[in-house]
């Protein structure tokens, strides 16, 4: 493309493509239909889920396996519901680019009540300030270039979502000159570095117990080999917190299992919490990651490398410590011989040989456990699916996906659609409790209009498991649904209803086999939750009832 | 309950209590879970939804024919996924408390990361204060009745959302007095009204073709009687707009039509176009209503009484205007004899004998017609739902919803629920597109488990057909659901696929004389819509091609 004969619709495209986006998710509507036309002529793919919040969720989880998803929806009516979602991408870091179309600026002014306006025009834009590392209104078009650019380009550093309102009366607008945004970006300071870097090498020279967790900094930033390499070099064992799941391929020799105090493994967290250099590489210290704040691990033992930090104990260099992982690979790290360090948790799993037995949620985890492989992506809901997943192994890094610290529901499903777009080679394997299925799960129905195939498996136990423990009532039921018949009225994929644990091994081997969307509906006992997930709960009730 | 003895969570149920609500819809959550419990525990029933946007939805609907309305979600999860559902509250008028659920204020200051944060603590608050007239957070404990109060009055005063956020922590403190908050009522103007009285009087009874445009204030207002009062009284013709359509039984022999521009009936519009004498009743004067701005009335010929404004022509007088509304009829108002009146659209519209012919937009009105009665409360989407149904007639006062001017999809189904909740006796009719009922018309579920009996006629047309007209592309599809085979899934109702004209009608029939929920699979071309749609497509197209 000529860049001299853009409009500014056109450049928006152009850059979403140069930022490596291939897809976008969404639905129109009047104030978008213009941007959505020229989309349909573009080298990029629309994705048309039933739901904004589906297009949003999906472009998330795109975001987060391919380092840049966008969802582009219409005014208001479609903008506002999609910033759960972008709260969410905000929260969890995912690099998320949001395009709302509005009313142009010329028809605001002559009609001061357009269909679509809630209070005021701007009443969607200051919403999403308040969640995007940037946002504009692209009221200058003169200026509209420069700040796609901006936005664009704040996203892709910062991982963190971005704002851009579309007045439909700029989408046509020619634009002449197209600067690429400069950032200023800060030279380093080498001799801080070099500090930074002699300290770090000395601190975990000298520990005596030292781990690592690492958190979803790792994938952000594509330093999952660097990872690998310092724990290969050092010797040192590698925990993960739940968010940050399956940062590596959890088969790895290193890889002790998922730290999430007293509600994970007790081997794990003894370990961790008896260690004298616990160091943290690119987490988010979230009272989820901390088992529900349960967490006893002093800031004293603590090297902290994150996208915004540098530390050593309370010792706090003036530079972002995650950008410094590569290079201290080239320093003289010596290789530790520890004792006391505990099997992986994946060693320690029970065998498991199906039976006609009912299905519950101990034997899920063992039977998911012999039939995923290195091309299944799990993506799971929060409450019990993610719980129980603590101890499935994810057999390739960035293969699990939860957003486990924002905790929204509805997550799962879309977010299948959109890791499948970004990767057509792997086989989303969603878990969903019922009442998260229930929000958003129909858009299955997405996922067969675009030929993905997706197995997704409801934990159909009646209600809202996790609330159960907490306090019950009927509040916590959910509706009834036959799930398994859903590919009745989609008219495509295949239902399993499952009650026993040979049923539930028997269908998803046949999913797996197949081509074809598979819905496993679970048929769980409401009160059959898993030992993670009761112990979180516990700690919950304390916060419920407070 | 003794007021001394409250705590802050019994006293926020007290208080909906006694403004008229007994109802609550919402999906819980952990922040919000301790409500609950009391709610749970108190007069008021909980209505538990599939999403916390179509509880929203429902409260919403609940407000509108009940006059009160109250959803209550978690934290931000919940929250933001009703900002939607609170901007069209707001932009139509709608008295809906919102309740959402936060962490307590010991617990923020404990933990910077509690899950389901976005980015500040205060994001979700500040969001909703955009698009209510009242909000609070709940900070002080000890302002706690009063900011209840405070935001409850001025809900039901100006009949627009308002929004308190509940930190957990504040539920179980007991409030010792709990002195209702006192609005500063400003005392009338009596000489005003007096003066606006007796210009009102002369310019209406000097009027030569007077007509009297009704709009949804004289249902917020219950303002009914007085409007039939004066039609009655001077014998001037009603029209409604479209978001006013039904604030009178439809059968009223002063109503002629729905006026909206060159979308409407043309006699109307030419009658109400040359009018010298317009009498705007509670309108709001939106893009929709004013017929996608066609309409050609002129601020001179206008007499607006509204909740803001009282003037005649370009004169303005000081004060809300709807209020005089019942004093005009204690003056002297003339009888008017007025030439050239149209006769209603009702007696013109052509008459109707069910065939094996295929179904189509053209005939599913006076199929319609031909078998509502004055229990239907019927519900559309915005689309060619809302605008075939402009030509249906509805059998009493405030029969009809639909949010036609903020223009959001999935309300149809969600809102039959608020309004079966609110009045049992009646039967919702929803008319809804296939695109928005893919949104949240699984809610069906909802009904079912609460024993309502909706009849919900998906217009299965393949698609976004308003948008069609304007630009079509791929985008304007939606995934195909045999809608008829929801049934299946839900246990509930019974579904009915719909060819023919016949087939619509013998449906429509047995589910009104059955007690079941209902749905209505409607096959319609992708290209068939309504001559009313036909001409707003029209007009938008010029916005989308500007």
């Amino acid at each position: 493309m000529d860049e001299k004969l853009l409009n500014i619709g056109e450049y928006l495209i152009q850059k979403i493509y140069e930022s490596g986006a291939r897809h976008v998710f969404g639905v129109p509507g009047d104030y978008i239909l213009n941007f959505y036309a020229k989309l349909n002529n573009s080298p990029l793919e629309l994705i048309n889920t039933s739901d904004e919040e589906g297009a949003a969720f999906a472009a998330d989880a795109y975001a987060r396996v391919s380092g840049f998803g966008v969802v582009c929806v219409t005014y208001t009516v479609g903008g506002l519901k999609v910033l759960n979602a972008t709260a969410c991408a905000f929260a969890e870091k995912s690099p998320l680019l949001v395009i709302a179309g509005a009313p142009g600026y010329k028809e605001r002014e002559k009609y001061p009540l357009l269909h679509h306006k809630p209070n005021e025009y701007d009443d969607s834009l200051r919403m999403f300030e308040r969640i995007t590392v940037a946002s504009t209104g692209l009221e200058n078009p003169a200026e509209a270039c420069k700040e796609i650019d901006r936005v664009i380009q704040t996203v892709l550093t910062l991982k963190r979502p971005g704002f851009i309102e579309l007045p439909r009366d700029v989408v046509d607008m020619v634009v002449t000159t197209a600067s690429r945004h400069k950032e200023h970006v800060k030279n380093p300071d080498l001799s801080l570095q070099t500090e930074a870097g002699d300290a770090l090498v000395h601190a975990i020279n000298s520990a005596k117990q030292p781990v690592i967790m690492a958190g979803i900094g790792i994938l952000r930033h594509n330093l999952v080999s660097a990872l690998e390499s310092f724990s290969e070099k050092t010797n040192i064992p590698i925990v993960t917190t739940i968010l940050g799941k399956s940062v590596l391929d959890e088969r790895n020799p290193h890889f002790l299992g998922v730290y999430a105090g007293i509600i994970g493994d007790d081997a794990v967290r003894a370990y961790v919490e008896s260690s004298d250099c616990v160091i943290l590489l690119g987490m988010l210290l979230t009272d989820v990651d901390m088992g529900a704040n349960t967490a006893v691990i002093s800031p004293d033992v603590m090297i902290t490398l994150s996208d915004e930090e540098c530390s050593i104990g309370n010792h706090k260099f003036s530079l972002p410590g995650l950008m410094l992982l590569p290079d201290l690979l080239e320093k003289e790290l010596c290789y530790h011989t520890i004792s006391g360090v505990p099997a992986p948790v994946r060693e320690r799993l029970p065998t498991f040989t199906p039976s006609d037995t009912k299905i519950t949620t101990k034997s899920l985890v063992p039977a998911i456990n012999s039939l995923i492989d290195d091309k299944t992506v799990l993506i799971t809901e929060v409450g019990d699916a993610v719980m129980m997943s603590l101890d499935i192994t994810i057999q390739r890094s960035g293969g699990f996906l939860c957003p486990v610290y924002y905790s929204t529901l509805g997550y799962s499903v879309p977010a299948s659609i959109g890791v499948q777009a970004a990767c057509p080679d792997l086989r989303p394997l969603v878990l969903s409790g019922d009442g998260a299925f229930q929000m958003t799960g129909m858009e299955v129905s997405t996922a067969c209009r675009y030929h993905m195939n997706p197995i997704v498996i409801v934990l159909n136990n009646s209600g809202f498991g996790t609330e159960r423990p907490m306090i019950d009532g009927s509040f916590n039921d959910v509706a009834g649904w036959k799930y398994h018949k859903i590919p009745e009225i989609t008219g495509c994929g295949k239902g399993y209803l499952i009650r026993t644990e040979q049923e539930f091994v028997d269908a998803l081997k046949e999913a797996y086999a197949s081509k074809e969307l598979a819905i496993l509906d679970v048929i769980l006992d409401p009160d059959d939750i898993s030992p993670h997930l009761r112990r979180l709960c516990q700690k919950f009730s304390q916060g419920v009832k407070q």
